[in-house]
């Protein structure tokens, strides 16, 4: 529980806390799932390389095409694991071709909207 | 045309040129949308690592749940680019998170057949 | 037909109504199937308690990820049939392993913006 | 449900009936509703043009990219309607573009079971 | 990329400029992918009359359920080829079959969308 | 670890056991989150009950569409806790509302399978 709460805060910062404390609220089972089995089990460094892990991932949810405010929390996950702004287009722009171009314009769209957040356009 | 048919001969081998010949005469249109498109314009290593490129693709077609034939091309792919065994079964235990055991399974079983079929299990 | 406005009034109360109503207008011919089909044909009590439908539909919509209205709208009609708050989230929660935790977050979500508008927070 | 069994029928031929049959044994309400529903309600010429309703569907379903057996039904339906062999392999070459590849290619490779089945290749 | 630019003006007029414009701005690459790609390749009168072709990606945009910015562009692309209100609205009638009614609603909420911003309700 | 090998195999048998077995060779990691995640943590009939619970599950994996074998093995855990053979086939049934009759056709098919198997039609 601790190491996911940890890895939760250092993968998306205050966001993450938030999402984590707004979840608590909601449903105390679920924010435990969250954090024993995603940011606990799976978000293990000995066993993927974070800047690949949040490429699968930005692939997979762009792929899904419904989960716009995921993605975007993990396009900020992937910028601050190193992940550079060109190459987060470049994974969307490569899902045209497996899920799509409604899928991938709407990840781009989503991309630019963080990058104004961020002021890194 | 011909940069996207030494792409897909260079990452599937003997495999993508059966493909390609196969398509080719059902439809040549869409053949030819498939190595002017992904393979050409798509694969293009001076955007992306061909490993992380591999990665996303992973991620994502194991999202998508219903396209195994597609899955094992790519996971083929994947080792030809240097992806470790355990690496690619990491990609599919993550996608227990992001899109569901019942894809991640079945590519864990893809995964398996593939590199039974290689003999490296 | 009559049946079917019926049960929808049943289920869905005032916003079932209001449904059919705005639905009639933009196409006579979908309202039409809306009532003879789903809320006569298929939501018939004596195949199925309306607690276990209610039940596997909740399950359905959130897989699908993409039909956050019509969640809340069968969240609403879980409740009016006795569902508990704890057991909607349960089974979004449950939804985590089918579907994905993005899939499940954001019906946990629809969920809780039903619950605040009905006042059982 | 008269018209609507003519109608399976006139779509399906032998193997529409053979479905009804099946499907009777297992689950008359299924069979029933597959009647009622699809192939009364919902397959009314004076609504829409055969060729055009078969070309709306076949893009959905492989979309969906899960339903090869109902695929190959709607490109059969789609031939006795008056679709061409090229026509049938452009709709799904198109949906490239917004289902992706995996998707477009596994209803190429559908079709051309189809068209060798029925010798027109 | 010319002829794809031309394609794009003449299907979706001074929206489809202004997407190429905005898209050209976040990522020049995916911009030049989309009008080489779907505008020049796949938007080739010669292979499918364009009304059939609207008819597939609506049936297919309808069925993937997240995408209503996509699906309202290409309603507007429908309405500029001749496709009549009624016949829209009938293909999303025909996806409650194919795709389910959450996606057949959220479509025709949709249309009617587009059909208010024309005024042709 | 233990709690949810016990559930594994209360749930879907000596099958249940193989699962884990053949899991464990493959992947160790993949094995023990499947174990730990769903059947420990998610699969407690404190939360809620087991034959509500299969329901969820059996409409959520009709609804994903593509996933035949882990939907067999549910349909045979349904049995197991109690659900009728009707049951089953009514959720299937009303499906077809919601994620369409090629996901419910297949899903109707699949049960017709495991009945077969157990000797219950």
């Amino acid at each position: 529980m601790e190491k996911g709460l940890e890895n939760l805060i250092r993968i998306n910062g205050k966001a993450g806390r938030d999402v984590y404390e707004q979840l608590n609220r909601i449903s105390p089972r679920m924010a435990r799932a969250l954090v024993e089995y995603p940011f606990n089990y799976i978000y293990d460094d000995s066993y993927m390389d974070p800047k690949m892990r949040e490429t699968a991932i930005l692939g997979a949810i762009c792929a899904l095409g419904y989960a716009i405010p995921q993605l975007k929390s993990h396009i900020n996950a992937a910028l601050n694991f190193g992940l550079e702004k060109e190459e987060i287009l470049e994974i969307f722009i490569m899902m045209s071709v497996y899920a799509g171009y409604p899928a991938a314009l709407n990840a781009v769209y989503a991309a630019q909207e963080v990058f104004e957040e961020k002021g890194i356009v």
